[in-house]
């Protein structure tokens, strides 16, 4: 069975595309030409760009450059793209030209073949509505898939990752708070610390958490600036010299989040190198997931040959050949998410860097890697939150014993007999396998009660000299 | 509407899967735990298991442990899987328990499910046929999964990645010799330098794919070590003895690839370095592809204000606003295709580097890492081969005209008069704009008959001196 | 020969260590422990430790904890440390115990073995300043490094690297305006494009380096936390409750920067996320270094066989074998440093991410891998800046050539005669070898007298639509 | 004080170089030029580019080119060189020119400067033997810059990193074997697991160790191909047509190493992709390096809140502020090497990428990141092979205490009861705090007689079915 096509043209010659696709010439020629993995452009780049086109269609219209019909025919389809409707019609994959032209050409194409079906029951073609003269007036793909890509890292990292982090935030902070008086063993080295409590080491957590959200909402006014009217090559050609401010701040409008026109275009279209600082927030983020996931399944080892200090939820059976073993699922899926922001930092660092004169043409791989990152990271702290934080609970029998059998008391001795002799203390008790106490006394460091007064683990949580 | 749906259940108890699926419950299970972005287990290493799987029920019914008529509802039921025929079967994303146990008993669940299908009539279930007691018999996911890696790699790169490179190298060898009297300008530190022929230059391009496809090749026989026999944790508990040794063969003999059975189990369970090293040699070709498409690139532009010196494919319209422009867009999807080759790489190195004991948790993102760098470089390779190298064509008047006016001629003067008096005669060319030879007799350094005996671009594209 | 030594002790036991040494047993100790390269832990971090501890003994003594006199000695020999004087007591390397332990130590010895010189004419020893009671008094190497860490990095950013890109950029920024009126050649994907002035493209590079101090500025502030007051686990267990504030607030006052005491100390010693993002930022400025670097060199390039817009200072020989050529070398310096911003923002994103706890080990290979990146950075800016950048001068004639040749001028057209004839013109423009002005002649596009009124080149670099 | 001085000059001018200096104009005006960080050219480099030098002389006089009298006084001051004894001549740092020309020239200069010299009586110069004219004869920085590469790189693999890696691997062989008795608990997903001896666990370690080592040798054959001959470009121009295959074999003599001619010179000038395929199996190798000095410090742990199975030597007081404390800073140092690995990987991998046309302008940081690696990585091993691995013993009552109370040894059930009820047992176990046996019995699964026919922990380390 052939499928029913029709005929479109772009400045190379005819094409054959679906009789049923929104899309024209161009796309149907990317599909060919760049038959390159499956993974397709991101849905936000295809959303950003079709914010675009509607705002630019607006503000063309308000600068007598468009036709107001013309507008509204834009603005319908391209409402139609935001609604996800014609999500079927952006089949092209990442790894294209560099510039996302031919994105911005997909996107171009449905939209024009929306709008002329809503003109003339004819979807496709070129007339009332034209991809380039109407649909990308003012724009040239340079300015265009950039603006699209900053307003696509601007909603997600606004939208999804920020409230989702922000949320597992809130639980740790409750649980620090929940676990304030459980004074439990510290750990430094992996070796047997002084103490402090379980709320104070979950308060750590919310502390690198907190850090991380401040450093990425700081990257955020970067990420906001829109090369939109910067055209081919920065100077602005073929648009209105108000074209820059009025389309960001019909974006801004439109989105209700906080977009500028980029003070350089030039710097817009060659270099995304606020996308590299952002992500390196991001990093930042996720070097913390990255600690406190794996502080969550240390302290969950066990059961009965681990640390075993708190318990986690059992999500799933963990095992196809042990029965009954239950595995801390969510801190690994969070430290595979880690591991691959990690690798996506060195992506985006690779390419953002290789901009030459008026371009830089790896927008794709940068816009796919930042993308990634900032949906996978939201994405497993949301569900680290709901399946594994929120269920922490200490095991406070165990906690209560590795305190007491703790040799690193001592260090509250220091102050008052010395770090060499506490140090002989300790070794003593060590090497002996006695308590802290006995050594002490063995040793006439000091008496038993003098001892009782010293050492007491609850009073170690805090500063203490003085 | 409510979708139907049937009960199954799992070790911690019963879940509704739609009555339509093959999979059970721990399936359902993982599909709620882990709404962490959408990107799915890839498929090859859903294919990997299925290998598996069938291989390891031959390989029990010959020993014993295996009632030959499950052994044949299996295999029947894996080759539905293998035939791509219940891919949708298999939703999960790579962001699930670090040791793909969810992917294995989504294989597992399939597999009997569909086995249970074909002898009752009935999908899904436990009976005849146990997703666990015989379909994972033998095995563990902490052997499976890496097992299905090993096996996903090595086809991704012996039946993928390497006929596809050497198909661009071939081009380019072709190219190589058919240029191999084009004499032109060399060019280091981007600057002028003596001449070579366009044909040395691109053989420099086939010897660094030479340089990376045996590098790759070299790393082969590590990758194709299976986990299988190790089990839980490596000592091949509740497995035959002469397991390990037969499904390695009965996979080999499957696949007519050359894998073998893991000298160390611990290691195969614990340790995926070998996906590091065999990673690295990917990234190696990938560096040797950046350099050939940056060379591409830059020789080929222009056309009225670069270099020039190439012309390529035109193969889209270039720009959504300057009309007429081409660009080198296969060139840009390789080059973006090496920037995520150089983040993968990163990902997979933090990721091996992560094991704890009897086991590394970050198996999904290292088998996904490697196989998209594997899948994308093979594409991508293939497609500038077929839609840029081949077009590759010399503009021999500009060649010719580097040629003409280079300075750096003068190296060819430098073994006679001396190194520090020829570069008196480059500078004062320079500086007067002067071609050398007017230079050089200006300064008196030579006459023009020596002059033209000694300085011929034709004589100075190899070893001169003796 | 035997070199003279004086034994000293630790709590392990004694030790040889050279008698004109101001260091202890534990220094010794390292030295012998840790033969790994030869790369010593960095000055600044020294110069970090050596500062909070004069910062310590001062806080300690107005907290009651301190002998005055004992202050007096321990600030005289931080003074001794932070004047360079000692700089040969500190042989210890960076790959050491992970949380900087031991040259917290060797600074506490040499501290207090010069102090202990003061006080009784003989070098080190223990009395009577010892390294542990009263040099690192409400301190531990836990906090006292990271501490160290934070000043380090603050200094060498606010002091070296900011201040020297700040340099380039002005630089940059006078030769924008100075290039303001020359009209050239824009270049996309390398391709021809439509013209911009030469100091439009500088601008973008003076953007990029804007964007990149900037986000630098925007880390500093969680740089500057310090986590001094922690103590060993975060606590402050030994430490009188006010040390943190007032010990933060007094390096302040030393150093005349900005530091805050951390709102959380376990974060502070578990977590490094500060300097991940942080060192995101200099990537991100690294990113711009590279571009610009790059696009200083591409310009540069021939001279007579590459594009050769502009002219960069001869600073040295270019070729051991061909005489008189010239390189640009800074930029080549520049883009290596920026290779190795890359590979230190991954080692320490990694290292980050290993935090375990109360503590994080990996603390002087972040330390290394900051400084090295904020020192290399901020002097290959300087360099750039002394030896390349301000040297830069325009080829007007070069450039003007190429602007007369180009056919992406036919981009002023479009909004004329639509973008599907402009495109033709331009590609009869191309296959012909004509002028952009006779193709559209030939193809009466339009007259020639209204072609002169629409593409003026002077006129494509700005807005002008509308 | 003034230093005193002499005038030497090269092709740009005069320049005052100290006069107690061998080098000469090229390495003072480096010197000036590139003030950036502290960190020389390698020491290795250097060696690699004399042992060239030397090479070349024998041969270029072999070929008649050079006069014996000359060649002798170039191999007595290459030998000088090589003795180490001219070590303070090689001032220049990694960050110049990306060719390494001021290095080459360097040498070059100290050759001639020492050469003359021992001719005359008069350091420095450029007669009798010329810098350029002899010492440099038949070479190009182009081409003696990257044979210096494999030459440095090759040594200080095969001389340094693999007998050191060999070393540690032979330790852990021996404690495999002696500890081949010792049953413990095995741990998956940090969970407890079937019990496996601690001799497997770490014959796992010994296993990863052969790999990394295996895939190393396997990319040596790539390192040790020589660029020498291809002098500016690759096509050996100014050099003899026996030349490259000579010197390599010289070269080969001379180091009793491997090494050939590389196959095409184009390649070897241009891409140094050999480079990032060795340092991916260093990585490789890395990444087992984490893995095993991770396992260490877990199983270390402690001493009484931690796993607490091996105890590791005791090296140095462990903390500044609790006495007493030791840890395990040799599995830090590894570790931390292994991070800066990572990142050496990162710098590298992309400084290859960035070759043009003929020339790779990356060399120097490719060079410093490579020998960093390979030395850190074989002296952290060796570090951690003598103060660590050598030390490891069993606590033999704890890992019994484990083994003892496990819950994992159900899956010993699971082929006679199955999966389903296996779990139920352990469950039931976990739940209540008893016994697996005592759960079997109580939920009648099995009998206490059959339960201990099969659940042996001793029996359960090997494959048990069939």
């Amino acid at each position: 069975m052939t499928r029913a096509t029709r005929t479109e043209s772009d400045t190379m010659g005819t094409l054959e595309v679906p009789a049923d696709a929104y899309y024209g010439a161009q796309t149907a020629r990317s599909l060919k030409n760049f038959p390159i993995g499956d993974q397709r452009m991101p849905r936000e780049i295809v959303r950003g760009l079709a914010i675009l086109k509607k705002a630019s269609a607006e503000v063309n219209a308000e600068l007598g450059l468009l036709d107001p019909r013309l507008r509204d025919l834009i603005v319908r389809a391209a409402d139609d793209v935001l609604s996800g409707a014609l999500d079927d019609q952006f089949p092209l994959v990442v790894w294209q030209t560099g510039s996302g032209t031919q994105s911005n050409m997909n996107v171009n194409e449905v939209i024009a073949g929306r709008a002329n079906e809503l003109a003339t029951g004819q979807r496709g073609g070129k007339s009332p509505v034209h991809p380039n003269d109407h649909v990308n007036l003012s724009q040239s793909s340079n300015d265009a898939f950039p603006t699209a890509m900053s307003i696509a890292a601007t909603e997600i990292v606004e939208a999804q990752l920020l409230p989702k982090v922000r949320g597992l935030r809130e639980t740790l902070a409750r649980k620090s708070s929940d676990f304030a008086d459980v004074v439990k063993i510290g750990r430094t080295h992996l070796m047997d610390a002084t103490p402090l409590t379980l709320g104070q080491e979950i308060s750590g957590w919310v502390a690198q958490l907190d850090l991380g959200v401040e450093a990425i909402e700081r990257a955020l006014p970067q990420l906001r600036q829109l090369a939109a009217g910067g055209t081919a090559v920065g100077t602005g050609i073929n648009a209105h010299p108000e074209y820059a401010e009025r389309v960001a701040a019909r974006i801004a409008a439109l989105t209700g989040r906080a977009f500028t026109s980029a003070p350089n275009k030039f710097a817009a279209l060659a270099g995304h190198d606020a996308f590299v600082g952002a992500h390196g927030a991001i990093k930042q983020l996720a070097t913390a997931c990255m600690k406190i996931a794996n502080d969550v399944r240390w302290l969950a080892s066990g059961p009965r040959a681990g640390l075993g200090e708190i318990r986690i939820p059992d999500n799933e059976p963990g095992s196809s050949i042990m029965p009954g073993k239950v595995n801390p699922t969510q801190s690994e899926a969070l430290t595979m998410v880690a591991a691959q922001v990690m690798g996506n930092d060195a992506t985006l660092g690779f390419a953002a860097s290789q901009g030459n004169f008026e371009l830089n043409v790896f927008k794709p791989v940068i816009a796919s890697a930042f993308l990634q990152s900032a949906r996978l990271l939201g994405d497993a702290c949301a569900s680290f939150d709901e399946r594994c934080a929120r269920g922490i609970e200490p095991d406070r029998d165990m906690i209560a014993a590795y305190v007491a059998r703790s040799l690193m008391l001592v260090t509250a001795l220091a102050p008052t007999i010395g770090y060499d002799l506490a140090a002989k203390v300790a070794k003593h008790a060590h090497a002996t396998g006695t308590t802290l106490r006995d050594a002490a006394i063995e040793l006439g460091a000091l008496s038993g009660e003098r001892f009782d007064e010293l050492v007491k683990a609850e009073e170690m949580v805090r500063p203490t000299r003085g």
